[in-house]
């Protein structure tokens, strides 16, 4: 049986300002950090260990491993960074809070690019200091790869090739993955080993801080997925995640 | 022009309690955190920004780069770390304080394992709790390559084919490189650069917590190398290493 671990890092300063994000690349909050702590503890008293570990190029995902591979005596197992499981990109709304949001394009159409997979939200242009290509971390990506603004569609476009080129033949060899990424590289994964429609994807909220082990069969197909933890507490924190979507989308 | 950082890693708990480290996976104390900190400013400051980093399987090593990058804002670059950058394996003096080590083999003898390039200190044995062979993160090394104790000559043995193989080749490439590690597997590569005898290598003592810059040609022959910072400091660093040294070898 092969082992996956996926865990979406915890509250970002963002988050708490209620901003879209995207590809913005600001640090967990203290209760962020709290949050991947207590998922290294949890990893470490149920037995996990891994061989290796794939996380995004934002530091939020990154703190979020280090913190965990911490608290598990893991800091030495191999770890890859992709731009592939980053957050989706949100275009020209990133910066902007609710209010901004609303006040800019209007409550309804807010709501659209929420609901939608495949409607992306307005697009940067090239000469926007918050266009991708004028960070050093993009500097060797093709510039078709870099995106403008992505709906979630274009998101799980550009993290399927390098689940199949790089994670799942490290998982087909046995080896026990982590993967700490953002609630849509999370969604996509989610979305492509339960072979979900575009329609449950979108119903579906990733709770953040809590690890989601797959156990999956020789040709990766699901046998079971589980949240790691007290109960009571996982469906709490799918609560929070829901509500939160009732205001803002998953930034 | 190449450039090269070599960061030796503060001051670990064993270091404080003045016991032969060598692979014992011994963290920073809060005075070695704060060195890393103080190096990651200094880099920050200078202006240096890295395209990659290495560093060894230890955790003081790897904490040591953790908190470098950190204060670059550079957590995203890749990271690769190897058993081939760990300290030199003291055999069955790890864990040993020097009064111990001086009540079991004699002051002398101990003299000789801190002067001599090619003398090793005593073995361990395959069923010793501190044989690496029993450490997960190095259960798929050849038992070949498992050190029961090294020279620094071993040290430099099993170093110099990762810098040939892995290092180097990047560093030919214009890419910005950083090595955080070990006293003495970076004295491996100093005695490699700079052509030094056994006998410098021994005199030679790298200070922690102060990068290291080596300027190289394109055939990796050292144009210049110096210590980043307050060049007082430095002095007063390196001081404090070689009297460390007086009392014991370098752990």
């Amino acid at each position: 049986m092969k082992k996956l671990v996926l865990l979406r890092h915890g509250e970002s300063t963002w988050n708490k300002e209620n901003r879209f994000t995207g590809w913005t690349d600001v640090d967990l909050t203290p209760k962020g950090a709290e949050e991947a702590h207590n998922s290294g503890r949890l990893l470490r008293e149920a037995g996990f260990t891994f061989d290796i570990a794939y996380t995004s190029v934002l530091k939020r995902a990154i703190r979020t491993l280090w913190i965990v591979l911490d608290e598990m005596d893991q800091m030495w197992i191999p770890v890859e960074s992709s731009w592939r499981l980053n957050e989706r990109h949100y275009g020209a709304l990133q910066g902007l809070n609710k209010l901004e949001t609303a006040v800019a394009y209007g409550e309804e159409q807010v709501l659209i690019w929420r609901r939608s997979y495949d409607i992306r939200p307005p697009a940067l242009t090239p000469d926007d200091p918050r266009y991708p290509g004028c960070d050093p971390r993009y500097r060797n990506l093709p510039k078709q790869d870099i995106p403008l603004t992505e709906c979630l569609q274009d998101t799980v476009s550009r993290f399927l090739p390098y689940w199949r080129e790089s994670i799942a033949p490290q998982v087909k060899s046995d080896k026990s993955v982590l993967i700490t990424a953002h609630g849509n590289s999370l969604r996509a994964l989610v979305m492509y080993l339960d072979n979900l429609s575009e329609g449950e994807i979108m119903e579906l909220n990733i709770p953040t801080g809590i690890p989601l082990v797959y156990e999956l069969d020789d040709g990766l197909k699901p046998i079971r997925s589980y949240y790691l933890g007290d109960q009571a507490k996982i469906e709490q924190a799918m609560q929070v995640v829901a509500n939160q979507g009732k205001i803002l989308p998953n930034l």
